[in-house]
Parts: C-alpha cells; structure tokens; sequence
C-alpha cells in the first residue's frame, strides 16, 4: 500500500493533499483530521475523515502526517506537537519566523526520533532552492523575486474590508518592463512596488460610491499606496465566471557574472505559472513526505528543510532509473 | 587557506575553473596538472603549473581534483584512475555512457573511500536537478528541453569539414513558437527537429562555390538536413569581431496537471541564458567540489551525481544562514 500519509486539516490545502496523493501510487491516503464535527465533514474522493483527538491513537497507522493549517496561529503550535508522534510536512511560510520555527520542531524531532520537513512549497519552497543553487553556481550576482500573475487573498482581504464593497479579487502582476531589465542584465536596483503592479476586481453594493471606493483602494498605506494600482468595478456574476480560480506563480532570476574581468554576463531564471496554488503547493507536499518517510527509514532525525533533502528523495522513481533518464 | 582544488587538464573548462575559484573565498587553486610539457603553459592568473606525473606525489597537497578532459576520450579513463588518489569532480556528459561511468567510478571510490561527483555541468547537471524537482512536483505531466541560443561546437566542425570553408560557427536556436506552444499548456508532441533551427555564419576561401557550400549544408544528414537551416557568409573580421564568443543555454519546461479530473495546469520553467558556456560549467563544477569535500569529510563516500547531494553542501554559506536568507 505504500506509503502512509495523514491530512491534518481539510481546507484547500488539504484537499489539495488528498488530489495530489492520487497522483502518486506509491502513496495511500489514510484519512484527514478535522477539528469540526467529522460527521460534517465530506471529502472529495470518500478519505475517512477523523476528530484531530483520534491521531494519536493511530501512530502505527501513519507514516507520515500532512499538516494543512495555518501559518498565522495553526503551525506554530501544531507542527512542533505533531512532531512528538509522526514524522511531518507544513508548509509554514512566515518568512521572518521560520529559523526559530526550525529550532522548536528540530528539539522535539530529534527527541522522538522522528522527521519533520518544514516551510514546505514554493515560496519558501522551490523558490528557496532555486535561489540557493542560482546563488551557489554564480557567486558574484544578484537576486531577484517577482511574484504573480496571481491572487493575494491578504490585499483581497483588505479591498473588502472597505464600506461598499460586496466582493474584490486582488492580483499581483509582475512589471514586464523591470523583469525584462533584469532579464537583460542590466542589474537595476528594485523595491518591491518597482516590480509589481495590483490589479482589483470589486463588486459594489448597490448605490456604493465608487469614486470612494477606488480613491479608499489606492491609498490604503502598504497594501496600495505605493503600487500603481488598476481598479475594475464588475458585476458579482463576471467575478464568479472569470475570478473564481486563485492562480500564482512568480520568478526567480539570478544575474551573474565570470570571466578574467567579470566581462561574462549569465542569467539563470526559474519561473511557475500555476493555475491553482493550492494544489500546486500541495504536490509539493506530498512529494515532500515522500522524502520525509524515507529520511526517518534511513536514520535522519530532526527538523529539515527541502533545502536538507538529497532531490532524489523526492522522486517516485529509483536513483538508477534518474541517472538513467534525467542525467 | 580553505579547500584546496586541482584543476585537471587546462583547455576552455579549465580555465574557467581557474577563474570561477577566485570567485569563491573558501577555495584555493593550488595548481594546474597538464600533459603538456608545463614549462610551455602559461596560466591567466600566474597559478603553478605542473605535469600530470606530478599530480600523485601531491595527494596531500589537494582536497578535491577537478578534471577538465573531454568525454569522448579523457574522462572515460581519467576519472576512475584518478579516483583511486583524490576526491575528483568531473563534466562526463555522452548521455548514454552515464550510468556505466557512474559503475565504474563507484568501484574505485569506495575501495579507496573518495568521494566522486561526475557529471555536472549543466546539461547533464542542472537541467538534471529541474527534470527530478519537476517531475516529483509534478507527477502527471509532460517534459521538454530546448537548447540554445548557442553554439554546437560539434555542427561548426562538421561545416569546417565542407570544402571550400576556410570558418564556420553554427548557432542553435530554440524555435520560438514551439517554445510558446509548451509555455502554454499545449503539450505538443515536438521531435528535435521541431524544436531547434540552425543559423551558420561561413567564411568561405577565396573563389569557393557558395551555392554548392551552401547546399552541402542544408542537406548534410543528422547535422542539418531535419530542421531549418539558414546560412550566412560572412568575412574573417566579421567571424572575428562577431562570433568569437560561446555562449549557450536553453530551457527545461514541465507542464503537469492536477485537480479532481485534471483541470489544472502548470507550467515549470528553468533557462539559462549563458555569455560563455565553459565559464559558467567550471562555476558549476566548482560549486560541485565544494559539496564533494563536504561529502568526505562526513564520510560519506562513492560515485555521486548533482542528483544525490543535499543543496546546502553547494553553498559557502551555512545552514543557518541559509535558512535565515533563502527560506
């Protein structure tokens, strides 16, 4: 039956989880861990679905556990007590507190002898090592990070949180100028409202005043004021038909130089489109316990990081068949 | 003084070393090891050079020997023999031969309890690593690789081969509506052919037959006659001033889906878009002899791959650091 995964928590992450797991037939799907009434609770393909009180009396039933909460209030304390009884994956993205995030699991994991990979995903994630190796292969550089086209659910947050406002859909747009300077070369220096724009979509209630709505938009302080901003008033029916699906993605490029004089520029780039971020965070995951489980086989405790993890432990195939095909 | 390095063969790749190590504080070259006699090579950086019957008598002089032969006859016999003495990194890259290579070396290594890495580069190497994250990330999908723009150092000997070519360079270009297709989600099925054109800059002899050379070209089988062919004739200055350079690179795209029945798509992307493709190698392989003295320190011995080494062992930076800046 393969490997044994848990999903702890069924939001759009956790199903997610339990698509991507699909996917993958060395992996099986033992059930997700809710913290609502589990009766109320109906998974997309019929996983049996448990009161979180119920895992840790399934320990021999779990190889790994998917944590699916938050990172504001669920992760900071759920991974590091998870960790006590299943080796794990979160996703936890909180940037500036992900090395402390590390030293709490790192001291419980390497006590239970368990395995805990952390800050899982894209960004921290794949974007991590994208710009570990860029940085590692190209010494002298610099880095750069766009973000988008995608949905922010936090400015998206703060449009509705604005009188008259029935529904808004933010999206981050990376500006094309600054991205082809970069990818030209030409090294310029960026703050972050040099190298995105912010589309919104809202409905207005009815009779809103829309001027309002979009002067209150534009100089909301951090999320607008110093983005050039775009505002579209639309119908609730166009926001349901064309921005109900939250796509992400981004850039990361570096921009190097070699040579006697440093006279050879190079660019290495590597960039996601995806259609759901979600999902796509998710297959991440689980390609990540995959790795987890076979760390915690081979001895390797503690609190690690896709940075830590050899890339064949993320792969379904064998090492011989990857030399074989991929090298 | 950090980690001492011999560079192995002093061409375009070995220079490139030289160059790349100055770039990494951590390293130091402690010499070149030619089959020339060494009296008649001179180093862009004045480092020492010696004769390659020299290199065994220099065993604790060195912490890691980065080979810079060629495949077609070189490393094939070097990389075992000179396993035997030293931790050694090299760029095998005749794709068909990899997996044997990596047999062969694994024996001596682990017998002499050395560390080897062979075959970085970039492709085979890092288009490698984005094959293996994207297909564990993205389980359900299809994977292309376009190559260029750059130079085939292969399809501008064969054009020097045509009589009545007194110089050639050959560019290989990716097919830019081939490449959006892909970018897209299209998943067309592209053979080579499909994917590449190829753009010839002649210097023809004095009272040569262009028509003919030209028609030589476009028609000569595996090199030229499957895809689109343009040439262009050029003078010996032009060659000179235009086309001295070797730049290269490509892009390694994976499109996968995912959802309750596919619904989703994703599109994966690495490029690299390279001034000197030598130059930007020896950084490679540079970084690659860093992570194999890493790997024998811990005692981890054998033949490795790029595919095999946990990514923080690239980097001068450590984990925490790491951790801190890049997550």
């Amino acid at each position: 039956m393969g490997i044994r995964i848990g999903i702890y928590g069924y939001g759009n992450l956790g199903r997610g989880v339990e698509l991507a797991i699909r996917q993958n037939p060395d992996l099986t799907a033992v059930g997700v861990f809710t913290r609502r009434d589990p009766s109320t609770v109906k998974t997309l393909t019929g996983l049996p679905v448990y009161s979180v009180e119920e895992a840790k009396k399934m320990q021999d039933q779990i190889d790994v556990m998917i944590l699916c909460g938050g990172s504001a209030t669920d992760l900071p304390k759920q991974t590091a007590a998870l960790t006590a009884l299943f080796n794990v994956v979160d996703s936890f993205d909180t940037h500036a507190n992900i090395p402390m995030h590390v030293q709490n699991v790192e001291k419980v994991a390497a006590a239970a002898k368990k395995t805990a990979l952390v800050s899982a995903g894209w960004d921290p994630g794949m974007f991590s090592l994208a710009r570990l190796y860029s940085n590692s292969m190209l010494s002298v550089g610099k880095d750069y990070t766009f973000w988008g086209k995608g949905v922010s659910q936090g400015h998206s947050d703060a449009i509705r949180r604005i009188e008259g406002v029935a529904d808004a859909r933010q999206y981050t747009i990376p500006v094309q100028a600054a991205l082809e300077s970069v990818r030209n070369g030409e090294n310029p220096h960026l703050a972050t409202a040099d190298k995105h724009e912010r589309e919104c979509f809202v409905v207005a209630k009815e009779g809103a005043d829309l001027a309002r709505i979009e002067q209150e938009i534009k100089t909301m302080p951090n999320y607008f004021a110093d983005y050039r901003t775009t505002v579209h008033f639309i119908s609730a029916e166009e926001m349901k038909e064309k921005h109900s699906g939250l796509p992400h993605g981004g850039v990361v490029v570096r921009t190097g130089k070699t040579g006697l004089n440093e006279e050879h520029s190079h660019v290495i780039e590597y960039s996601l489109k995806l259609d759901s971020n979600a999902e796509f965070t998710a297959s991440v995951l689980v390609a990540c316990a995959r790795a987890v489980f076979r760390l915690n086989e081979g001895g390797v405790y503690g609190c690690k990081t896709m940075l830590d993890v050899p890339p064949t432990y993320f792969s379904m195939k064998n090492r011989d068949e990857l030399i074989k095909e991929l090298l």
